[in-house]
C-alpha cells in the first residue's frame, strides 16, 4: 500500500526544552534532562540548595543551570519573607553561594547570582529585598535569552542557506535562537549531531529539539566526526562545525563539552570552519589555563543511561566534562556583539553593547513582576 | 573494616576471547561478541552460509571473522563428504563465496577462503579434498596467529617500558600478541581504551581482555581521545596511539574502525606517534580510494546494546563502519615484517618474509590434523 507523505510540519513556537525550569507550589521544578525525551520527569527543588544539587547532578545542563539559578534565587528571596532584613540578605547570599559552587566551568549561573545579589543591595526592608530579587532574577533570565538571540543572529549570518552544520552536545538556547534567526533570514540548515556520550545530550536533547524545530538532522556517534568532516565522505559535505562554549578566554581558547577539541582539530585539518558560540568571552580568563575544567565521576563512562555497558572487570575511567580547544583550531568566536577571530577577541569589549540597549538589561525596582 | 588488597593476578595463558570460534557437533560455534562479556552466548552456524550471516551480523569482528572463515571452510569440506568430487568442489567454492562476501573491508577472511580453495586444487577424490581443505583451513588460522605474533613483536619494539598507549576498538589477536611480546621483552604498558560506539567493542572486548591480561586500562568515551592526547591533560601523558587496521593501501592510507581518523589527526596535532598494525599492506590497493568502506545499518547508532538511546523523533543516522586515515597522519605501519613509514611501505614486499620460514605457511597434505 502506498503511504502518503506526512504533511509539512510547521516550526512550533517553542521547543519542549525551552520549558525546562518552572516555579510552582513554592518550589523550583527542573525538567530532568538526564532521561528526557524517553521520560518526561521533573525534579522538585524545595530550596536553592536543592537547585544547586540538581545542577551538580546534571539534571539540567547547558543553558538550563542559568535558568535554574535565576529561579533558585527567586525562590530563596520569597522564602526569606519572614526574616528580618539582615537575615533575609544572608539567606539569599548563602543560596547564591550554593548555586555558584554547583559546577565550576560555565560562569552564567554565577553571573545570575551576582546580578541578583547586586540588585538587592539597596533594599530597605525584607519585602523590598524580595521584590528586587524577583525582578532581577527574572530580568537576568530574559536578558540571557535576549543575548542568545543576538548571538544566534550573528551566527546565522556566518552561515549560508542550505549549509550542513556539524554540532556537538547541546547548545540549548543558542541552538534554538540560531535556528530561529536563520528562518528569519530566509536560510535553512541541515544538521549532523554527535550523540555525545556519556550523557547522550546530542542523541536525546539536540536531535529531539532539532526535529521539533522541523530541522533535518543526522545522528552520528562521537567517533564519526572526523570521518564526517573528511572530504568525499558518504555523508556529504559538512560546511561548518558549530558548538556552544561554556567559557572562552581572552586569547580565544574555547572550553566546551569534551569532544569539541577533536572535532575542531579535524575541522581545521579538512579546512572546515569552526564557530564557537558564547555570549561573551570571560574578561577574568586571559588564557585557557585560567579556566577550571570539571572532572566528573568516571563511573558515568562505564554505563549508558544507568545500565552498565563496560565489562565489569573495568574499574578505571576518565571523565573530564569539558576540553579546551586552543585558538589555532577556532575560526571565530560568535558572541552577542558579533563574530571575532580568536586574536581579535579583545574587540568584544569595545564593540556596541547589544544588551545595554535592551529594556531588561537593568533591573528596576518599579518594574512589575511578570 | 579494612579490605585486603587482592592478590597479584598472573597473566593467564589465554584470554577468554582467544577461544571465540569452535567446531563441535557438526557445526561452527561463534562466541557472540555483540553481548560479551555481560552475556556469554554462542551462535551456532550449521553451514558456511550461516557463518557468513554471523559475520555480517557482527557476531564476531576484528580477527574473529578470519577464524570463523577458516572454521566455515573446514565445515563445508566435511559436509561435502557424500558428494562426488566435482560437486564437493563446487559446494566448497560456494561456501567460500558466501564467506568472502560477508563484509567487504577486511580481506583476511577472503584470504582464508582463497588459501583453502587453492589447497584443494590437486584433490583426486572427495576424501582427498576434505583432508586438504581441513589441513589448509587449520594452517591458515595458525599462520594468522603466527603472523600476529610477529607483528606484536615489531610493535612492542616501537614502544617503551611504561608507555601509556591509547587504543581504539578491538585489536583482537594483535592486542593479545602485543601484550605478550611486551612481557617477553620486559616491557609493561598502560592502556587507555575508547569505548567504541555503537558496538562498544572497546568497553567490552578490549577493556575486558586487557584486564584479563593483567594490564592497567582506563576507559574513555569516543569523544575524549583528543583531550587525552592534548598536553597537560589530567589523565597524564599518552605516549602512542596504537590501533589495528582492517586494510592498509600501498600509499600508507589506513582503513580501520570509524573513529581512528579523528584520533590520528589529534595525535598528529599533539606530536604523539600513531602506529597502525596490519599483517601486510594490500598489494591490490594502490591508495585508500581502492578500499571499499562498508556502511552498516544506521539504526545501530540510535541504540546502545539493543535499547533505544536516541530521541524517537530522530530517524536519520550514519554508520560508516570504518574511516580512512591519510598517510600524513600515520607515523608507521607495523606489519609482520617490521615497521614501515607510510612512504616506505612498498619495502614490505622485499623485506624478509617471516611466514615463509614458518612451518605452517605451506599446508601439506601429509600434515596430521591437530
Amino acid at each position: 500500500m502506498a503511504v502518503s507523505p506526512a504533511p509539512a510540519r510547521r516550526t512550533p513556537a517553542r521547543s519542549s526544552l525551552e520549558d525546562s525550569v518552572r516555579i510552582e507550589s513554592g518550589a523550583v521544578w527542573i525538567l530532568d534532562r538526564r532521561v528526557f525525551p524517553n521520560t518526561t520527569a521533573w525534579v522538585r527543588a524545595d530550596t536553592a540548595h536543592d537547585v544547586a544539587r540538581a545542577i551538580r547532578a546534571m539534571v539540567t545542563q547547558s543553558s538550563g543551570p542559568t535558568f535554574a539559578a535565576c529561579a533558585g534565587m527567586e525562590l530563596a528571596a520569597v522564602q526569606a519573607a519572614a526574616l528580618p532584613l539582615a537575615e533575609a540578605r544572608a539567606f539569599v547570599r548563602l543560596a547564591g553561594e550554593a548555586i555558584s559552587q554547583a559546577r565550576p566551568t560555565n560562569i552564567h549561573p554565577r553571573e545570575a547570582v551576582e546580578w541578583v545579589l547586586e540588585a538587592v543591595g539597596p533594599a530597605a526592608s525584607t519585602p523590598d529585598l524580595i521584590e528586587l530579587a524577583v525582578d532581577a532574577a527574572r530580568a537576568f533570565a530574559l536578558r540571557y535569552t535576549a543575548r542568545s538571540r543576538a548571538l544566534g543572529q550573528f551566527a546565522a549570518a556566518k552561515l549560508g542557506d542550505g549549509d550542513r552544520i556539524l554540532t556537538h552536545c547541546w547548545m540549548d538556547t543558542y541552538l534554538v535562537e540560531l535556528v530561529r534567526a536563520a528562518a528569519e533570514a530566509g536560510k535553512r540548515f541541515e544538521w549532523v549531531a554527535t550523540e555525545t556520550r556519556p550523557y547522550l545530550q546530542g542523541a536525546r536533547l539536540t536531535a529531539h529539539t532539532l526535529r521539533e524545530l522541523d530541522q533535518k538532522v543526522t545522528l552520528i556517534t562521537d567517533g564519526m566526526g572526523a570521518a564526517a568532516l573528511a572530504p568525499g565522505s558518504t555523508l556529504g559535505r559538512i560546511d561548518a562545525l558549530v558548538t556552544a562554549a561554556d567559557r572562552v578566554s581572552l586569547d580565544g581558547s574555547v572550553v566546551n563539552k569534551v569532544g569539541t577539541l577533536g572535532l575542531a582539530i579535524a575541522a581545521s585539518a579538512f579546512d572546515v570552519p569552526y564557530y564557537a558560540l558564547v555570549q561573551s568571552p570571560d574578561p577574568a580568563a586571559s588564557t585557557g589555563e585560567d579556566i577550571t575544567i570539571e572532572n566528573r565521576d568516571p563511573a558515568e563512562v562505564l554505563s549508558t543511561l544507568g545500565s552498565r555497558t563496560a565489562s565489569t572487570l573495568v574499574t578505571d575511567a576518565w571523565y573530564p566534562a569539558f576540553d579546551l580547544t586552543p585558538p589555532r583550531f577556532v575560526t571565530a568566536v560568535v558572541t552577542d556583539r558579533g563574530a571575532f577571530a580568536p586574536a581579535d577577541l579583545a574587540g568584544y569589549f569595545s564593540a556596541p553593547d547589544f544588551s545595554a540597549s535592551h529594556p531588561v538589561h537593568t533591573p528596576r525596582k518599579e518594574s512589575a513582576a511578570p
